[in-house]
């Protein structure tokens, strides 16, 4: 599985942007694609096939401009590993053995 | 138009990573889709339209794993403003014309 | 305070990192700053004064180095929110309530 | 020589940044650090020591503070390569020696 860490920052309106996060979630948690995904105070990170999450990302950037905002600036980051079966799971684990 | 700055950082080698970055320009060059892009000391910048543009980050985002890296972290800032026909060329001169 | 939230990833090594992100952490557990921070999947996620966290992240980006590594490629995302009191608690709070 | 690339994303006002990105050229332009600057599409890249950097990023991150915004977000990679002498400059031929 791919992992990747999503903001989505509509500009141009105000300041608070919570409402279109929840919006995010929506989508996420009604999404038909098989992934697994979690929110931080910072972004939302999915798990799934990369195939899937580029579509998946490509839904969530589209919700402030139904909003009707008039730009948003997205930011991705791709963590994509293929000599072990990776997972958000794994990776928290993976670090917590060393603490 | 839809602009996207991409970093493609094979994890697992060498501290050199200019061999992926020129194969990555090859894939850029050889595309077929109607794209514009342009390499800077930081990122490769795309632009074209949204689904295009997702669809080439996949396959740049595919260089260092055909050369056998095992992880990829690839990092992409979507900048997709709808209220102008944007593009590359008219951000730097909105910025230039304030300086 | 300020959130930011941060990956650092050695670059010419081997796949794993999670040796190094322990390491980050014992930093920000030993840190005289006042911060607090949380381990997410895909990244450290840090709240206090600008001013603190940008000699933490500087502290944390060196940690590779001390391992011997040639090569660092840091990603920040600042969130500096002036108009409410902001936290990593609060930004969470103001998500899920939409929910 | 560390090289950053930052992009300061005002959140709360109208889809236009120009103003901002003017702004930051004329911090940068007059800055006493020992630092080399250039302007793309998508950011602003700046070329230094890694401590002379994080000053800057601090000081161009306020710019929209002084106009008045409520939040900033700004959005950093570091790229600080130690096993050679980077450079903006030798970061682009060493990948068009390859095209």
């Amino acid at each position: 599985m791919v992992i990747v860490d999503v903001t989505v920052i509509p500009v141009g309106e105000k300041t608070s942007v919570s409402k279109y996060v929840a919006d995010i979630h929506h989508v996420l948690e009604n999404s038909d694609k098989n992934i697994k995904y979690q929110l931080t105070p910072m972004s939302t990170i999915i798990e799934g096939e990369l195939e899937d999450l580029l579509q998946v990302i490509k839904e969530i950037h589209e919700v402030p401009f139904k909003h009707g905002m008039g730009r948003v600036c997205t930011n991705v980051r791709i963590d994509d590993r293929r000599d072990v079966e990776n997972s958000m799971e794994r990776k928290l684990k993976s670090v917590e053995k060393r603490m």
